[in-house]
Protein backbone atom coordinates (compact mmCIF):
# COMPACT_ATOMS: atom_id res chain seq x y z
CA UNK A 1 0.00 0.00 0.00
CA UNK A 2 1.48 2.71 -1.14
CA UNK A 3 0.21 6.79 -0.79
CA UNK A 4 -0.41 8.24 -4.00
CA UNK A 5 -0.44 12.32 -4.61
CA UNK A 6 -1.72 13.87 -7.64
CA UNK A 7 -2.82 16.96 -9.14
CA UNK A 8 -6.27 17.63 -10.65
CA UNK A 9 -7.70 19.88 -13.27
CA UNK A 10 -11.59 20.32 -13.68
CA UNK A 11 -13.80 22.44 -15.44
CA UNK A 12 -16.39 23.06 -12.60
CA UNK A 13 -19.64 24.37 -14.64
CA UNK A 14 -20.82 20.90 -13.98
CA UNK A 15 -19.68 19.82 -10.47
CA UNK A 16 -21.43 20.65 -7.53
CA UNK A 17 -18.20 21.16 -6.62
CA UNK A 18 -14.95 19.47 -5.18
CA UNK A 19 -16.52 17.95 -1.89
CA UNK A 20 -18.37 14.75 -1.91
CA UNK A 21 -22.10 14.95 -0.69
CA UNK A 22 -23.87 12.99 2.07
CA UNK A 23 -27.15 12.00 -0.62
CA UNK A 24 -24.52 11.49 -3.64
CA UNK A 25 -27.10 12.56 -6.24
CA UNK A 26 -25.32 15.10 -8.31
CA UNK A 27 -21.89 14.74 -9.46
CA UNK A 28 -18.89 16.18 -7.42
CA UNK A 29 -15.19 16.07 -8.60
CA UNK A 30 -14.45 13.93 -5.24
CA UNK A 31 -17.05 11.49 -6.16
CA UNK A 32 -15.68 10.79 -9.53
CA UNK A 33 -12.28 10.33 -8.78
CA UNK A 34 -13.20 7.55 -6.04
CA UNK A 35 -15.65 5.94 -8.64
CA UNK A 36 -12.73 5.84 -11.31
CA UNK A 37 -10.27 4.85 -8.80
CA UNK A 38 -12.63 2.32 -7.73
CA UNK A 39 -13.57 1.08 -11.20
CA UNK A 40 -9.67 0.15 -11.30
CA UNK A 41 -9.97 -1.87 -8.24
CA UNK A 42 -9.42 0.83 -5.30
CA UNK A 43 -11.49 -0.03 -2.40
CA UNK A 44 -10.62 3.24 -0.28
CA UNK A 45 -12.78 5.17 2.36
CA UNK A 46 -12.06 8.63 0.75
CA UNK A 47 -9.68 10.48 -1.68
CA UNK A 48 -8.25 13.67 0.50
CA UNK A 49 -8.01 17.12 -0.93
CA UNK A 50 -6.36 20.06 -0.62
CA UNK A 51 -9.22 22.40 -1.03
CA UNK A 52 -13.00 22.23 -1.11
CA UNK A 53 -14.07 24.49 -4.26
CA UNK A 54 -17.48 25.44 -4.88
CA UNK A 55 -20.22 24.70 -7.07
CA UNK A 56 -19.10 25.88 -10.21
CA UNK A 57 -15.24 26.69 -9.79
CA UNK A 58 -12.80 25.40 -11.43
CA UNK A 59 -9.50 24.03 -11.03
CA UNK A 60 -6.30 23.97 -12.91
CA UNK A 61 -4.04 22.51 -9.98
CA UNK A 62 -6.34 20.84 -7.20
CA UNK A 63 -3.82 18.43 -5.22
CA UNK A 64 -6.14 15.23 -3.99
CA UNK A 65 -3.92 11.92 -1.70
CA UNK A 66 -5.05 8.88 -1.70
CA UNK A 67 -3.50 4.82 -0.48
CA UNK A 68 -3.62 2.23 -3.33
CA UNK A 69 -2.47 -1.35 -3.78
CA UNK A 70 -1.74 -0.84 -7.02
CA UNK A 71 1.03 -3.13 -9.19
CA UNK A 72 2.01 -1.25 -11.48
CA UNK A 73 3.69 2.02 -12.10
CA UNK A 74 2.78 6.10 -11.73
CA UNK A 75 1.85 6.35 -15.34
CA UNK A 76 0.10 3.52 -16.02
CA UNK A 77 -1.96 4.85 -12.72
CA UNK A 78 -2.62 8.34 -14.56
CA UNK A 79 -3.36 6.82 -17.12
CA UNK A 80 -5.96 4.18 -16.23
CA UNK A 81 -7.07 7.10 -13.86
CA UNK A 82 -7.61 9.41 -17.16
CA UNK A 83 -9.29 6.69 -18.83
CA UNK A 84 -11.80 6.46 -16.37
CA UNK A 85 -12.60 9.63 -15.41
CA UNK A 86 -14.86 12.13 -17.41
CA UNK A 87 -13.85 14.72 -20.48
CA UNK A 88 -14.29 17.49 -17.29
CA UNK A 89 -11.30 16.09 -15.22
CA UNK A 90 -8.17 14.64 -15.79
CA UNK A 91 -5.23 14.29 -13.18
CA UNK A 92 -1.91 16.30 -14.68
CA UNK A 93 0.11 14.54 -12.84
CA UNK A 94 0.66 11.40 -9.89
CA UNK A 95 3.54 10.18 -7.74
CA UNK A 96 3.88 8.38 -4.59
CA UNK A 97 4.35 10.57 -1.86
CA UNK A 98 5.03 10.27 2.05
CA UNK A 99 2.50 7.69 3.79
CA UNK A 100 1.71 10.98 5.86
CA UNK A 101 0.99 13.51 3.37
CA UNK A 102 -2.46 15.30 3.65
CA UNK A 103 -2.61 17.67 0.79
CA UNK A 104 -4.50 20.08 2.88
CA UNK A 105 -3.05 20.12 6.28
CA UNK A 106 0.58 19.88 4.44
CA UNK A 107 -0.40 22.85 2.26
CA UNK A 108 1.26 26.19 2.71
CA UNK A 109 -0.40 28.14 0.49
CA UNK A 110 -3.16 28.32 -2.38
CA UNK A 111 -3.14 30.62 -5.27
CA UNK A 112 -5.97 31.10 -7.00
CA UNK A 113 -7.21 33.38 -9.81
CA UNK A 114 -10.18 35.24 -10.85
CA UNK A 115 -11.20 36.32 -13.95
CA UNK A 116 -13.56 39.39 -15.11
CA UNK A 117 -14.74 39.81 -18.30
CA UNK A 118 -15.35 43.93 -18.94
CA UNK A 119 -16.91 44.57 -22.28
CA UNK A 120 -20.08 46.29 -23.53
CA UNK A 121 -21.68 43.39 -24.84
CA UNK A 122 -21.60 39.53 -23.12
CA UNK A 123 -19.66 37.06 -24.89
CA UNK A 124 -20.42 33.03 -25.12
CA UNK A 125 -16.74 32.47 -25.76
CA UNK A 126 -15.84 34.06 -22.67
CA UNK A 127 -18.83 33.26 -20.49
CA UNK A 128 -17.31 29.67 -19.09
CA UNK A 129 -14.69 30.77 -17.44
CA UNK A 130 -15.10 34.66 -16.44
CA UNK A 131 -17.81 37.29 -14.69
CA UNK A 132 -18.82 39.55 -17.10
CA UNK A 133 -19.21 43.02 -15.50
CA UNK A 134 -20.73 46.37 -17.56
CA UNK A 135 -21.11 48.62 -17.13
CA UNK A 136 -18.83 50.43 -16.41
CA UNK A 137 -15.35 49.95 -18.24
CA UNK A 138 -13.59 49.08 -14.37
CA UNK A 139 -10.48 50.94 -13.17
CA UNK A 140 -8.42 48.67 -12.75
CA UNK A 141 -5.66 51.12 -11.08
CA UNK A 142 -8.10 51.37 -8.20
CA UNK A 143 -8.75 48.16 -8.02
CA UNK A 144 -5.13 47.04 -7.49
CA UNK A 145 -4.48 50.24 -5.16
CA UNK A 146 -7.63 48.87 -2.70
CA UNK A 147 -6.11 45.84 -2.80
CA UNK A 148 -2.83 46.40 -1.39
CA UNK A 149 -4.28 46.62 2.29
CA UNK A 150 -5.07 42.99 1.97
CA UNK A 151 -1.52 42.07 1.70
CA UNK A 152 -0.15 40.34 5.42
CA UNK A 153 -1.49 38.68 8.45
CA UNK A 154 -5.19 40.18 8.72
CA UNK A 155 -8.29 39.11 10.15
CA UNK A 156 -10.66 38.71 6.95
CA UNK A 157 -14.12 37.79 9.00
CA UNK A 158 -15.75 40.36 6.98
CA UNK A 159 -15.07 38.29 3.60
CA UNK A 160 -15.68 34.70 4.83
CA UNK A 161 -15.88 32.22 7.06
CA UNK A 162 -13.86 29.28 8.59
CA UNK A 163 -14.45 25.88 7.01
CA UNK A 164 -14.06 24.26 9.99
CA UNK A 165 -17.12 26.81 11.92
CA UNK A 166 -15.32 28.25 15.33
CA UNK A 167 -11.62 28.27 13.58
CA UNK A 168 -9.50 31.45 13.44
CA UNK A 169 -10.50 33.53 10.63
CA UNK A 170 -6.94 35.23 10.19
CA UNK A 171 -4.89 34.59 7.35
CA UNK A 172 -1.76 35.95 5.62
CA UNK A 173 -1.89 36.94 1.99
CA UNK A 174 0.75 37.45 0.11
CA UNK A 175 0.04 38.02 -3.20
CA UNK A 176 -2.80 40.24 -4.37
CA UNK A 177 -2.31 41.08 -7.83
CA UNK A 178 -4.81 42.93 -10.97
CA UNK A 179 -3.88 42.57 -14.30
CA UNK A 180 -5.30 43.36 -17.96
CA UNK A 181 -5.16 40.25 -19.88
CA UNK A 182 -6.03 39.93 -23.95
CA UNK A 183 -9.63 40.23 -24.88
CA UNK A 184 -11.05 42.68 -21.78
CA UNK A 185 -10.02 40.48 -19.39
CA UNK A 186 -9.01 41.69 -15.90
CA UNK A 187 -7.46 38.90 -14.06
CA UNK A 188 -7.08 38.87 -10.23
CA UNK A 189 -4.47 36.50 -8.53
CA UNK A 190 -4.30 36.07 -5.10
CA UNK A 191 -2.30 34.20 -3.02
CA UNK A 192 -2.51 32.86 1.08
CA UNK A 193 -1.58 30.65 3.39
CA UNK A 194 -5.13 29.28 3.03
CA UNK A 195 -8.81 30.51 2.37
CA UNK A 196 -12.01 31.35 4.21
CA UNK A 197 -15.08 30.14 2.74
CA UNK A 198 -15.79 32.09 -0.11
CA UNK A 199 -13.12 34.20 0.12
CA UNK A 200 -11.74 35.05 -3.29
CA UNK A 201 -15.31 35.68 -4.54
CA UNK A 202 -16.19 38.32 -1.45
CA UNK A 203 -13.10 40.17 -2.27
CA UNK A 204 -13.46 40.26 -5.82
CA UNK A 205 -17.24 41.06 -5.41
CA UNK A 206 -15.92 44.23 -3.12
CA UNK A 207 -12.95 45.40 -5.35
CA UNK A 208 -15.30 45.08 -8.44
CA UNK A 209 -17.13 48.24 -6.88
CA UNK A 210 -13.81 49.36 -6.36
CA UNK A 211 -13.44 49.25 -9.63
CA UNK A 212 -16.79 50.73 -10.91
CA UNK A 213 -16.01 53.54 -8.43
CA UNK A 214 -19.28 52.65 -6.32
CA UNK A 215 -16.71 51.99 -3.47
CA UNK A 216 -13.44 53.83 -2.08
CA UNK A 217 -10.25 52.32 -1.39
CA UNK A 218 -10.86 53.62 1.90
CA UNK A 219 -14.27 52.43 2.77
CA UNK A 220 -12.47 48.78 0.77
CA UNK A 221 -10.29 49.07 3.84
CA UNK A 222 -12.27 50.05 6.51
CA UNK A 223 -14.69 46.63 5.72
CA UNK A 224 -11.87 44.56 5.96
CA UNK A 225 -11.18 46.32 9.74
CA UNK A 226 -14.44 46.13 10.49
CA UNK A 227 -14.81 42.37 10.57
CA UNK A 228 -18.36 42.15 9.77
CA UNK A 229 -19.44 39.53 7.02
CA UNK A 230 -22.36 41.48 7.35
CA UNK A 231 -20.56 44.72 5.42
CA UNK A 232 -19.50 42.69 3.01
CA UNK A 233 -21.07 43.30 -0.94
CA UNK A 234 -22.46 40.61 -3.07
CA UNK A 235 -20.18 37.73 -3.92
CA UNK A 236 -18.70 37.21 -7.10
CA UNK A 237 -19.98 34.57 -9.18
CA UNK A 238 -18.57 31.10 -9.25
CA UNK A 239 -17.83 30.49 -12.85
CA UNK A 240 -15.06 32.97 -12.61
CA UNK A 241 -12.77 31.46 -9.93
CA UNK A 242 -9.81 29.16 -10.44
CA UNK A 243 -7.87 27.00 -8.32
CA UNK A 244 -4.57 27.57 -9.97
CA UNK A 245 -1.73 25.97 -7.33
CA UNK A 246 -1.69 24.66 -4.09
CA UNK A 247 2.34 24.83 -2.80
CA UNK A 248 3.81 22.79 -0.41
CA UNK A 249 7.37 23.80 1.57
CA UNK A 250 10.46 21.99 0.86
CA UNK A 251 12.49 19.90 3.61
CA UNK A 252 9.02 18.19 4.56
CA UNK A 253 8.79 14.48 3.86
CA UNK A 254 6.39 15.09 1.13
CA UNK A 255 8.32 14.50 -2.19
CA UNK A 256 11.04 17.53 -2.72
CA UNK A 257 9.84 18.23 -6.43
CA UNK A 258 6.23 18.57 -5.55
CA UNK A 259 6.71 22.23 -5.22
CA UNK A 260 8.27 21.86 -9.61
CA UNK A 261 4.41 20.79 -10.60
CA UNK A 262 3.38 23.74 -12.02
CA UNK B 1 -38.70 48.13 -43.40
CA UNK B 2 -34.93 48.18 -42.86
CA UNK B 3 -32.10 45.43 -43.42
CA UNK B 4 -29.70 45.26 -40.67
CA UNK B 5 -26.99 43.37 -40.46
CA UNK B 6 -25.25 42.18 -37.10
CA UNK B 7 -21.63 40.12 -36.08
CA UNK B 8 -23.00 37.14 -33.95
CA UNK B 9 -21.07 34.83 -31.42
CA UNK B 10 -21.36 31.95 -30.19
CA UNK B 11 -20.15 28.85 -28.65
CA UNK B 12 -21.07 25.84 -31.02
CA UNK B 13 -20.95 23.34 -28.49
CA UNK B 14 -24.36 22.38 -28.01
CA UNK B 15 -25.76 23.87 -31.57
CA UNK B 16 -26.22 21.35 -34.99
CA UNK B 17 -24.26 24.27 -36.33
CA UNK B 18 -25.54 27.59 -38.48
CA UNK B 19 -28.07 26.11 -40.12
CA UNK B 20 -31.34 25.66 -39.51
CA UNK B 21 -32.58 22.32 -40.30
CA UNK B 22 -35.59 21.12 -42.21
CA UNK B 23 -37.17 19.33 -39.03
CA UNK B 24 -36.18 21.59 -36.24
CA UNK B 25 -36.21 19.58 -33.80
CA UNK B 26 -32.64 20.32 -32.95
CA UNK B 27 -30.85 23.98 -32.09
CA UNK B 28 -29.52 25.47 -34.47
CA UNK B 29 -27.95 29.03 -34.68
CA UNK B 30 -29.89 30.44 -37.94
CA UNK B 31 -33.25 28.75 -35.43
CA UNK B 32 -32.46 30.17 -32.43
CA UNK B 33 -31.71 34.32 -34.09
CA UNK B 34 -34.84 34.00 -35.26
CA UNK B 35 -36.80 32.54 -32.93
CA UNK B 36 -35.38 35.55 -30.77
CA UNK B 37 -36.49 37.86 -33.62
CA UNK B 38 -39.49 36.03 -33.51
CA UNK B 39 -40.20 36.85 -29.68
CA UNK B 40 -40.00 40.99 -30.87
CA UNK B 41 -42.31 40.89 -33.27
CA UNK B 42 -40.41 39.67 -36.31
CA UNK B 43 -42.22 37.98 -38.68
CA UNK B 44 -39.74 37.63 -41.98
CA UNK B 45 -39.01 34.06 -43.91
CA UNK B 46 -35.48 33.72 -42.97
CA UNK B 47 -31.99 35.50 -41.33
CA UNK B 48 -29.24 35.46 -43.78
CA UNK B 49 -25.92 33.91 -42.72
CA UNK B 50 -22.48 34.48 -43.72
CA UNK B 51 -20.92 30.83 -43.42
CA UNK B 52 -22.77 27.70 -42.59
CA UNK B 53 -20.54 26.50 -39.78
CA UNK B 54 -20.97 23.19 -38.86
CA UNK B 55 -21.67 21.09 -35.66
CA UNK B 56 -19.46 22.11 -33.38
CA UNK B 57 -17.90 25.01 -34.84
CA UNK B 58 -17.79 28.45 -32.88
CA UNK B 59 -17.69 31.60 -34.21
CA UNK B 60 -16.68 35.32 -32.89
CA UNK B 61 -17.56 36.93 -35.90
CA UNK B 62 -20.79 35.37 -37.98
CA UNK B 63 -22.39 38.11 -39.67
CA UNK B 64 -25.93 37.80 -40.36
CA UNK B 65 -28.72 39.87 -42.18
CA UNK B 66 -32.41 40.46 -41.73
CA UNK B 67 -35.12 43.33 -42.54
CA UNK B 68 -37.18 44.12 -39.90
CA UNK B 69 -39.69 47.22 -39.47
CA UNK B 70 -38.26 47.88 -35.82
CA UNK B 71 -39.77 51.16 -34.45
CA UNK B 72 -37.22 52.09 -31.93
CA UNK B 73 -33.14 52.49 -32.09
CA UNK B 74 -30.06 49.86 -32.86
CA UNK B 75 -29.43 49.72 -29.38
CA UNK B 76 -32.57 48.40 -28.44
CA UNK B 77 -32.84 46.21 -31.02
CA UNK B 78 -29.40 45.00 -30.05
CA UNK B 79 -30.30 44.81 -26.75
CA UNK B 80 -33.63 43.00 -27.18
CA UNK B 81 -32.08 40.18 -29.25
CA UNK B 82 -29.68 39.97 -26.91
CA UNK B 83 -32.55 39.44 -23.74
CA UNK B 84 -33.71 36.98 -25.94
CA UNK B 85 -31.05 34.87 -26.90
CA UNK B 86 -29.37 31.85 -24.99
CA UNK B 87 -26.36 32.47 -23.17
CA UNK B 88 -24.03 30.76 -25.74
CA UNK B 89 -25.50 33.24 -28.36
CA UNK B 90 -24.62 36.65 -29.00
CA UNK B 91 -25.18 39.72 -30.97
CA UNK B 92 -21.97 41.51 -30.78
CA UNK B 93 -22.66 44.81 -32.63
CA UNK B 94 -25.71 45.73 -35.10
CA UNK B 95 -26.38 48.65 -37.70
CA UNK B 96 -28.78 49.35 -40.71
CA UNK B 97 -27.15 48.44 -44.10
CA UNK B 98 -27.92 48.67 -47.49
CA UNK B 99 -31.09 46.75 -48.46
CA UNK B 100 -29.31 45.09 -51.14
CA UNK B 101 -26.50 43.41 -48.63
CA UNK B 102 -26.05 39.88 -48.63
CA UNK B 103 -23.77 39.01 -46.09
CA UNK B 104 -22.89 35.61 -48.00
CA UNK B 105 -22.74 37.43 -51.52
CA UNK B 106 -21.20 40.27 -50.29
CA UNK B 107 -18.50 38.61 -48.25
CA UNK B 108 -14.96 39.38 -49.59
CA UNK B 109 -13.13 37.07 -47.27
CA UNK B 110 -13.29 34.78 -44.09
CA UNK B 111 -10.74 34.33 -41.74
CA UNK B 112 -11.10 31.58 -39.34
CA UNK B 113 -8.39 30.06 -36.34
CA UNK B 114 -8.09 26.50 -35.98
CA UNK B 115 -6.71 25.73 -32.05
CA UNK B 116 -4.33 22.66 -31.05
CA UNK B 117 -3.77 21.88 -27.60
CA UNK B 118 -0.19 20.29 -27.65
CA UNK B 119 0.23 18.78 -24.52
CA UNK B 120 0.52 14.98 -23.21
CA UNK B 121 -2.38 15.03 -20.71
CA UNK B 122 -5.28 16.21 -21.90
CA UNK B 123 -6.95 19.48 -20.41
CA UNK B 124 -10.42 19.72 -19.18
CA UNK B 125 -10.58 23.52 -19.40
CA UNK B 126 -9.10 23.37 -23.15
CA UNK B 127 -10.87 20.69 -24.44
CA UNK B 128 -14.21 22.83 -25.32
CA UNK B 129 -12.20 25.06 -27.74
CA UNK B 130 -9.28 22.88 -28.86
CA UNK B 131 -8.41 20.04 -30.93
CA UNK B 132 -6.01 17.79 -27.94
CA UNK B 133 -3.27 16.10 -30.05
CA UNK B 134 -0.24 14.08 -28.00
CA UNK B 135 1.70 12.45 -28.83
CA UNK B 136 3.95 13.59 -30.35
CA UNK B 137 4.84 17.58 -29.51
CA UNK B 138 4.14 18.81 -33.60
CA UNK B 139 6.70 20.55 -35.16
CA UNK B 140 5.12 23.68 -36.00
CA UNK B 141 7.74 24.98 -38.16
CA UNK B 142 7.25 22.13 -40.61
CA UNK B 143 3.52 22.58 -40.44
CA UNK B 144 4.45 26.19 -41.58
CA UNK B 145 6.69 25.42 -43.75
CA UNK B 146 3.89 23.02 -45.75
CA UNK B 147 1.28 25.62 -45.34
CA UNK B 148 3.27 28.27 -47.46
CA UNK B 149 1.88 26.53 -50.76
CA UNK B 150 -1.76 26.72 -49.80
CA UNK B 151 -1.48 30.95 -50.45
CA UNK B 152 -2.40 32.20 -54.17
CA UNK B 153 -5.44 30.84 -56.17
CA UNK B 154 -5.67 27.10 -56.32
CA UNK B 155 -8.29 24.11 -57.05
CA UNK B 156 -9.00 22.94 -53.51
CA UNK B 157 -11.04 19.84 -53.88
CA UNK B 158 -8.33 17.76 -52.30
CA UNK B 159 -9.34 19.23 -49.24
CA UNK B 160 -13.34 19.69 -49.24
CA UNK B 161 -16.35 20.10 -51.69
CA UNK B 162 -18.10 22.99 -52.49
CA UNK B 163 -21.14 23.84 -50.37
CA UNK B 164 -23.55 24.72 -53.55
CA UNK B 165 -22.86 20.97 -55.26
CA UNK B 166 -21.01 20.95 -58.78
CA UNK B 167 -19.28 24.61 -58.33
CA UNK B 168 -16.11 25.34 -58.27
CA UNK B 169 -13.84 24.45 -56.05
CA UNK B 170 -10.90 27.10 -57.10
CA UNK B 171 -10.17 29.25 -53.71
CA UNK B 172 -7.89 32.19 -53.23
CA UNK B 173 -6.04 31.62 -49.96
CA UNK B 174 -4.34 34.92 -48.59
CA UNK B 175 -3.14 33.87 -45.08
CA UNK B 176 -2.26 30.36 -43.98
CA UNK B 177 -0.49 31.41 -40.59
CA UNK B 178 0.90 29.09 -37.54
CA UNK B 179 1.59 30.10 -34.50
CA UNK B 180 2.31 29.19 -30.89
CA UNK B 181 -0.01 30.71 -28.23
CA UNK B 182 -0.12 30.57 -24.26
CA UNK B 183 -0.67 27.11 -22.43
CA UNK B 184 0.69 24.84 -25.25
CA UNK B 185 -1.61 25.88 -27.94
CA UNK B 186 -1.08 25.99 -31.80
CA UNK B 187 -3.27 28.48 -33.54
CA UNK B 188 -3.93 28.25 -37.63
CA UNK B 189 -5.26 31.38 -39.21
CA UNK B 190 -6.46 31.08 -42.35
CA UNK B 191 -7.88 33.41 -44.59
CA UNK B 192 -9.68 32.76 -48.08
CA UNK B 193 -11.87 34.47 -50.64
CA UNK B 194 -14.51 31.46 -49.44
CA UNK B 195 -13.69 28.37 -48.18
CA UNK B 196 -15.19 24.75 -49.30
CA UNK B 197 -17.22 22.88 -46.95
CA UNK B 198 -15.53 21.18 -44.17
CA UNK B 199 -11.92 23.11 -45.95
CA UNK B 200 -10.31 24.38 -42.52
CA UNK B 201 -10.60 20.66 -40.87
CA UNK B 202 -9.19 19.11 -43.77
CA UNK B 203 -6.44 20.99 -44.44
CA UNK B 204 -5.67 21.39 -40.39
CA UNK B 205 -5.77 17.00 -40.18
CA UNK B 206 -3.43 16.86 -43.12
CA UNK B 207 -1.42 19.55 -41.66
CA UNK B 208 -1.19 17.91 -38.39
CA UNK B 209 0.29 14.90 -39.89
CA UNK B 210 2.96 17.32 -41.29
CA UNK B 211 3.69 18.04 -37.71
CA UNK B 212 3.62 14.64 -36.13
CA UNK B 213 6.19 13.75 -38.86
CA UNK B 214 3.90 11.29 -41.02
CA UNK B 215 3.54 13.10 -44.37
CA UNK B 216 6.20 15.31 -45.85
CA UNK B 217 5.89 19.19 -47.08
CA UNK B 218 6.25 17.45 -50.29
CA UNK B 219 3.71 14.57 -49.46
CA UNK B 220 1.07 17.23 -48.80
CA UNK B 221 1.97 19.57 -51.66
CA UNK B 222 1.14 16.62 -53.85
CA UNK B 223 -2.47 15.37 -52.02
CA UNK B 224 -3.27 19.64 -52.55
CA UNK B 225 -2.15 19.18 -56.51
CA UNK B 226 -4.12 16.16 -56.97
CA UNK B 227 -7.62 17.32 -56.27
CA UNK B 228 -8.52 14.08 -55.00
CA UNK B 229 -10.52 13.85 -51.81
CA UNK B 230 -9.54 10.11 -51.34
CA UNK B 231 -6.16 11.23 -50.57
CA UNK B 232 -7.19 13.55 -47.84
CA UNK B 233 -6.45 12.46 -44.34
CA UNK B 234 -9.19 12.73 -41.85
CA UNK B 235 -10.74 15.60 -40.62
CA UNK B 236 -9.55 17.99 -37.42
CA UNK B 237 -12.88 17.79 -35.21
CA UNK B 238 -15.07 20.54 -35.07
CA UNK B 239 -14.23 22.29 -31.13
CA UNK B 240 -10.91 23.52 -32.22
CA UNK B 241 -12.73 25.61 -34.82
CA UNK B 242 -13.69 29.37 -35.04
CA UNK B 243 -15.32 31.70 -37.46
CA UNK B 244 -13.06 34.86 -36.62
CA UNK B 245 -13.98 37.63 -39.07
CA UNK B 246 -16.03 38.43 -42.12
CA UNK B 247 -14.43 40.61 -44.26
CA UNK B 248 -15.94 43.20 -46.91
CA UNK B 249 -14.74 45.63 -49.02
CA UNK B 250 -14.93 49.17 -49.06
CA UNK B 251 -16.05 51.58 -51.88
CA UNK B 252 -19.67 48.52 -52.02
CA UNK B 253 -23.16 49.84 -50.76
CA UNK B 254 -22.57 48.46 -47.84
CA UNK B 255 -21.55 50.26 -44.58
CA UNK B 256 -18.51 51.92 -45.01
CA UNK B 257 -17.19 51.56 -41.30
CA UNK B 258 -18.51 47.85 -41.75
CA UNK B 259 -14.77 46.25 -41.89
CA UNK B 260 -14.27 48.23 -38.56
CA UNK B 261 -16.16 45.88 -36.87
CA UNK B 262 -13.41 43.75 -35.34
Amino acid sequence: MARYQAILEYDGADFLGFQRQAQGLLRTVQGDVEAALGRIGWAGKAVLGAGRTDTGVHAAGQVIAFDFDWPHGDDDLQRALNANLPADVAVKSLAVCAPDFHPRFRARGRRYRYTIYNAPMRSPLAARYAWHVWPPALNVEAMQTASRPLIGRHDFAAFGTDPEAGDSTVRTVSVAEWSRAAGDRLTFDIQADAFLYRMVRSLVGALKRVGAGDLTSAEFEAILESRDRARCPPLAPPQGLCLMEVLYGLGSTDRADFTDWK
